[in-house]
């Protein structure tokens, strides 16, 4: 099985071509971000993700992570593995200088993250955890919490996970129960907590963990739920990692995929004495505090997509190209090489949408203009759902794919195609269902906007769409699915909440569609220049072109499908009785 | 976890007031097919299946099967049960009375079959396998190999199996190797085989395989293929399961699903003197031979999809039901319900896409009117495609959307969810992967008929769509997908064969996706009328007519993607060169 090659041209053709690489270059702190830097960041990190994390990927699927009352022990070369990305500065990519960060730009970090889902989902997630563990400290800890924990967090040396679910609190986190009892400056946690993401592990010296919990006499519901960092050992006088802390794996999930990760059940202050902790930000304001990190959370699962399904499409096309049937490569029959555009197609604008995205978070975090902040938030805010969920539902649907194309061969585990299936499906359930995204979309991000970032999104698309020059109509299929998306917007603006919320799942997939257009566009806009301009890449941007003319024709015309779905009300779903229909 | 509950109300919906039953009654010798019988027999099939098979169907995942030298040891239970199926007559439903069967048509056994799938997809491989091999022996076999095999295929007493696979001949069969030398009037086979499934296990005395497989100086290609039936023991001068044949398992695959089915190597002449086995047909036909039970064979496909889609909807209802969050069960939440509304009104249209493709074989097969002969024989053309890939499809989406109704549980491999996708992915795969479906129905079924069958099909679906009443326009919506349907079909006649290539697989879903519409609409007809007659089952049909709005609003409305995808033409795939553009 060849280890996966990461795309470096295709990174650079979206960061600097097709995206505004100088927007992020102008802002304050990222002189750094210029294009030679970019250039040996990605082909270093390439190298790491084909040559250190991918090798393990298979393996790590196969072995899985052993479980004892001690604590986990992951699959042979993670802990290896895991600390050769600490000693490249991997994890601090975009920490802050401050606390021995890179100090570059997310929209960088994307590029990475991609590789490092690509080459290893189960791996990739030990890292995004930290980084929102880093989130949540950097933005609401205390000076001397930042003092103690923030720079091993940043460089990696110790890890983070967060610590929301329970078994009665899934989607629904005004049921945590878990307590915290106050203990002098500190306090004492006592609870159990499930589907801890590299809850346990012994491949850092130290895990911090932020737990949601309730102080004594907390309101009910969701304003009574504070944050707390607790970590695995507690700290020494000299801040090194010494006694071990009340909390403990009690149990690991056995999963349909990622088993090279950990799902841990954590149980806090088992022993009686509970888990020491320290409450980050305010009391009772904890779940205000994790909106703080959900959008670079969310976003990351959406990389999480377009890792899997750039991997599936790399796997499938080897195959395609050596698997003789027929009398020639399986890549020459029609209805494969429609598979594989329809897989490289998607991944294409997913992967322009996902660093558009981190591109407004840069701009929405550092601009000096506050107009433009606040027009980057607002933009960010729109995709960001969308990144999600859409993008999660392509990797799902990209790996799936990528097994038919091996045919008998892509259901034999040995192929690895099937891996990337099982792996992806974990995406579009954690950090807020694709169906939460959903309401975040249409509830959070449109209704209660009254609808300005959406249609001032709309209006951008608009001018791709139209072109340069006036009356020229560049794109009529991406106008006519932007009419549709208009419309719908304009139905779920008028139904009001609750009555969009039957629709706001196929409203956000004809986003996704619709955006996805619309990067398709500019993406054969500027392959369209470039070979008019007697580029000595021709087949590169040939590829790029037929893949935006692919989306075009065969993907973009799903969003008439969504779009009727959205016009045909929400009766189909709100008339029907749960209790005597279903 | 909850074991399988047949849907017996809703099989005999669709048995006798959606379809025709009186059509079947009517064909000679089907006269014990009647409304109490077929009650009967569905209650007591339900039975079998819940109680039997259902509680096998996660232990056997996670046990799978064990090979050794000697052969294949399947899952705990699977033998006993195997034996009480065997009893039960189960094996021999639609058996031809003369062999030890019941004689029952095939849109029985496609109700049987989808409770055999529901409860115990690998389970069900095993029968469905020995029905393939009745077809081949009843149809092509000499009387004398009938008489020594086809009584104990009936009854199940021996299983069958069909080895056609080998690594170099996967789809392309014209690449097949497996050698036949004469030995006297019978046959010696080399060769290995792949993919077997269940080709080797010791639930039945014998095991009876049907070989392809090369005559010395057979020409090259499909047309020098010929069909052999190799028993696992060689028959002694009883008839009775004698001295080992020269065949092994020499390994079994490591699969994403159907864990409890064997899927086997098989090797043929390892000990140089080569399998016994007996010419089956005609010399050099067997490709052709194979053709005969192909309608058969991948109808039973279809009957997995809709199978796994029943029971992953069974599952996800009762998590639904039952998982609170927000302060109520999540089946109340609008999107969990659209998810349930999806998986469920799927489900309907797909059995009854299922059962009236199954009685157009049965009025093909019996009828004593040659030409609704000819017009079933037609019918089951056009459809049996759409029911494999389109129901193969389905089932995979819908238990992929049961995961994500138990969110993080659906990840959780104990939860039993995840089972139902890892099992239904195989579907697409094997019996014609969904791509040659697409392509038999278009450059076969579609283009070789110059559209005659197809537009017969559309006649009908007119007929609904227009309502009985003159100018009613009952089903608006539904016209006007017909409508897109007519449109690509034009299409594709006027692009000829080649040009359609690239186009196939979504005509084929535009296929499924309206032929799915015609059944909502006439099961929501049916369910008007009942509701309209007093009926004392307000609830059941208040819930077939919400399903069957569902799909027309929520469901039909891809139609306009698929149709305007088939619209765009080929060029979006046909111009892109593999070689530089993928």
């Amino acid at each position: 099985m060849a280890e996966y090659r990461a795309p470096t041209r295709d990174m650079l053709f979206m960061l600097n071509e097709v995206l505004d690489a100088d927007r992020i270059r102008s802002l304050p702190g990222y002189d750094d971000y210029d294009p030679d830097t970019v250039s040996a960041v990605l082909d270093e990190a390439g190298r790491f993700a084909g040559e250190v994390l991918s090798p393990l990927n298979r393996s790590g699927d196969a072995e899985g992570v052993k479980w004892s009352a001690e604590g986990i022990t992951p699959a042979q070369g993670f802990g290896s593995a895991y600390q050769q990305f600490v000693e490249g500065g991997w994890n601090g990519l975009t920490g802050s200088a401050d606390h021995g960060g890179m100090g570059m730009p997310r929209v960088l970090g994307a590029v990475a993250t991609e590789m490092w889902n690509a080459a290893n989902m189960s791996f990739a997630l030990c890292p995004v955890l930290t980084a929102s563990a880093v989130e949540a400290l950097e933005n609401h800890g205390s000076d001397s919490l930042k003092q103690t924990y923030l720079d091993k967090l940043v460089t990696g040396e110790w890890t983070g996970c967060m610590d929301l679910t329970e078994p009665q609190a899934g989607s629904d986190l005004a049921q945590v129960r878990t307590k915290a009892e106050p203990d002098g400056d500190a306090y004492r946690l006592f609870g159990q907590k499930i589907y801890i993401t590299w809850g346990e592990h012994d491949m850092a010296d130290n895990i911090i963990h932020f737990v949601l919990a309730r102080l004594p006499d907390a309101p009910a519901g969701v304003k009574g739920i504070s944050l707390f960092l607790v970590p695995k050992f507690i700290l020494d006088a000299d801040g090194n990692p010494g006694e071990r802390n009340d909390l403990a794996c009690a149990s690991i999930e056995h999963k349909l995929g990622i088993h090279a990760c950990p799902t841990c059940t954590m149980s806090f202050g088992e022993s009686g004495k509970g888990a020491l902790g320290y409450l980050v930000g305010e009391e009772n304001k904890g779940l205000a505090h994790m909106f703080t990190m959900m959008n670079a959370a969310r976003h990351a699962m959406g990389l999480q997509g377009l890792g899997i399904a750039d991997r599936a499409y790399q796997h499938a096309l080897d195959y395609a190209r050596e698997r003789q049937q027929g009398g020639r490569a399986i890549v020459e029959h029609a209805d494969v090489k429609r598979m594989l555009l329809t897989m490289r197609s998607q991944t294409d604008v997913l992967r322009a949408l996902c660093l558009d995205s981190a591109a407004a978070m840069d701009v929405a975090e550092r601009s000096d203009n506050q107009e433009d902040r606040a027009a980057a938030q607002a933009r960010a805010d729109v995709l960001i759902p969308v990144v999600k969920a859409w993008g999660t539902e392509l990797g799902v649907d990209i790996a799936n794919t990528g097994i038919q194309v091996h045919g008998g061969m892509g259901f034999v585990e040995e192929t690895g195609a099937a891996q990337y299936l099982r792996d992806s499906r974990i995406a579009p359930i954690y950090e807020g269902t694709n169906g939460i995204q959903a309401i975040d979309l249409v509830g959070r991000k449109l209704i209660r906007d009254e609808g300005r970032g959406m249609r001032a999104l709309i209006a951008d698309i608009r001018a791709t769409a139209d072109g340069s020059a006036e009356g020229a109509n560049a794109h009529p299929a991406l106008s006519d699915a932007l009419d549709l998306l208009e419309q719908a917007t304009d139905t779920l603006l008028e139904a009001g909440r609750d009555a969009a919320m039957a629709n706001a799942f196929n409203y956000l997939m004809l986003c996704g569609t619709v955006f996805g257009g619309w990067y398709a566009a500019r993406i054969s806009d500027v392959a369209k220049a470039a070979l008019a301009n007697d580029t000595d890449e021709t087949d590169f941007y040939e590829a790029r072109q037929a893949c935006a003319r692919f989306y075009i024709r065969q993907i973009l015309p799903k969003a008439q499908g969504y779009a009727a779905m959205v016009a045909g009300g929400p009766d189909a779903v709100d008339t029907v009785d749960a209790a005597r229909h279903l």
